[in-house]
């Protein structure tokens, strides 16, 4: 019997405040209004950058609320006047939109869509209100998306079309993770043919920005982190060598200067903390060096010495990779298809969403690069 | 009589300790030894980074020390196995030498000749003596140049030979804060045709900038300061308009952003203040924004909000304008002779050399915006 133009019941994992641990609870998931999408969620990732909010407990989201931004489904239903996509097509979800119509989506060297900020401001869908509810109360919607339930809604521009026979519990990876790490390499590094890199922080979004020196010809890639079981895959994607700070009496900026004689072209912080940024940028070649920070970095300071932009180092932010999300999503998961690049080495485990705190443990105790999740 | 080989005595501003004003002396000038050059210096002009190295009295240099290094001379003599200047040659000096045989020098991208640091650390010349002796007492060499003299001695990879006809009480300014500025806006933020710019801080190389932002072709220039008596001259030579921070309650990266709906696409800090810096940071569009830093932030810690990182923006440094200096001042006086940039507007005053303390006095009280010292 369709479910279309009906609510659905279904498992979501919700987080009723900050601070708790996740519940799955049955919920309902009201059909899609206009320019909406309903999408059977079959696997979604669970993000570092989410792991970030759990630690944060001066979180500004709405309570409850249904996470997850980093998933791949097919689509129920879709509500009026929606055109690109139909029931049956496969798609990834995508935290970024692309609406094709602001500043951001006509300039061809920018992918900041303006609706980014539309839901991430109220957690609440375009009309004002939420399609969740759960125990008689509405919930809120998590970063234009909420994966982490077996149905969601979600704005058309918000979802990409993908090539029918991809495999969803691999190219999920495309809808946050590797598609960030991937292009901080290609497209906002712009890393050379020939050039030394380094990344520090060996998790599932460092290990893409190396698959991304690799393909852009980066001739040597140096792998930083301080848990030394990293290292095996970080060399398997790419990593040419691998070096725990904790190994060396001296600042790691100068172990690479040691190493690289003039400091590297390309550097990469993929922890999001204050003091790496500043380590990473000093690594960096005096004057024509550029460090990217791929690590999420809300609500701190950065505190960097002035002399480190004396002679010319640039520091830059990065969203998405600085792919425009929708048309590039569709074509990252064909160039998967194609084996342009791997994205099994990545995802360690996969566990039933009922599980989702077990994955919470094993992401913070640095026993899994990603976890699949499985509604 | 020729002087060649002799020592010459002549005038020149000491400054004997930090936190004093300079003394003009009668000092001793040896003769040039192998690879070095001896220059006649006809104007020299007070940049604003001496300015900041008078006001920081924990200043690591070594005294007494002849400062200055903005200047246009003459070549006296030259030593040993100088090949490509002789005497009677039109010069600049270069504090950023280019060696052509450092890694620097040999990537097309990069101008930071690793040449630098030899002089600036220790305030001697390569063979680790000084070239200038006072009452007795040697005297310290700055910045690889040292033209508060009427003659000093400068290594042949920081003098550039220009064009015989150039009015060297103009082209002085190639020496520093001309092309400082003018290269900050067409090699390092690569100002774009049509683009919208800002720039805080309108002195001498801040005017510079907005010459640079309008021969790229930018459709709007926005000068930021909170003199506004500057604001005349900025419009003069490119601005397109002018705002005075202290005229608004909002913080002026809000002002910007409302004046231009999406934040500006190159922002440029030319004052060397860490607040300012992270206002023209956070007035870039957040997306492609770029904001290079060209004042000098010398000891001074950066302290920026992780925010203005998350969705796409650049932090750049300069040094030189990006400009590879030996090849590019001959180049860049030769631009200004054949009028594709004016450098008159720049200059506001020109004193003798003996009235040094008064034009340090003229520069603090933004009275003067560059202010030319003939010895």
């Amino acid at each position: 019997m369709s479910t279309i133009g009906k609510v659905i019941r279904c498992r979501a994992a919700i987080l009723w405040k900050p601070g708790v641990q996740f519940s799955i609870e049955e919920v309902e998931v009201a059909p899609p209004k206009a320019k909406e999408v309903r999408i059977k969620i079959v696997a979604t990732g669970l993000c570092g950058s989410e792991m970030k909010m759990l630690e944060n407990e001066t979180s500004h989201y709405h309570y409850p609320i249904i996470m997850g931004h980093e998933a791949a489904g097919i689509v129920e239903s879709v509500g009026e006047g929606v055109s690109t996509v139909k029931t049956g097509d496969k798609v990834i979800t995508l935290f970024l939109p692309q609406c094709g119509e602001c500043a951001s989506c006509l300039n061809p060297g920018d992918n900041l869509c303006i609706q980014i900020k539309q839901e991430a401001n109220s957690n609440l869908m375009s009309d004002g209100t939420s399609r969740f509810t759960c125990k008689g109360k509405p919930v809120y919607h998590f970063a234009n998306t909420s994966t982490f339930s077996e149905y969601t809604v979600i704005k058309e521009i918000s979802v990409a079309k993908i090539d029918a026979v991809a495999p969803l519990e691999k190219v999920c990876l495309v809808s946050c993770g590797f598609s960030t790490g991937y292009g901080a390499a290609i497209n906002t590094a712009k890393v050379t043919p020939g050039s030394t890199c380094a990344v520090f922080g060996l998790g599932g979004v460092g290990l893409s920005v190396i698959i991304g020196c690799k393909a852009a010809g980066a001739a040597r890639i140096i792998g930083v982190d301080i848990n030394k079981d990293k290292f095996e895959k970080a060399k398997e994607v790419g990593a040419t060598e691998c070096i725990n700070p904790q190994d060396f009496k001296k600042p790691i900026q100068e172990v690479l200067f040691d190493m690289t004689g003039a400091g590297v072209e390309f550097c990469f912080e993929v922890i999001g903390n204050p003091e790496t940024v500043e380590a990473a940028l000093a690594s960096c070649n005096e004057s024509h060096g550029v460090c990217v920070i791929v690590g999420l970095l809300a609500g701190v300071q950065l505190n960097i010495s002035g002399w480190l932009f004396l002679s010319g180092r640039s520091l830059k932010g990065t969203v998405f990779g600085g792919w425009k999300s929708r048309e590039s999503a569709s074509k990252l998961v064909s160039d998967y298809m194609a084996k342009k690049f791997n994205l099994d080495p990545l995802i360690t485990h996969t566990l039933n969403l009922d599980k989702i705190n077990e994955a919470v443990e094993l992401m913070k105790t640095g026993k899994c690069i990603r976890c699949i999740l499985l509604p």
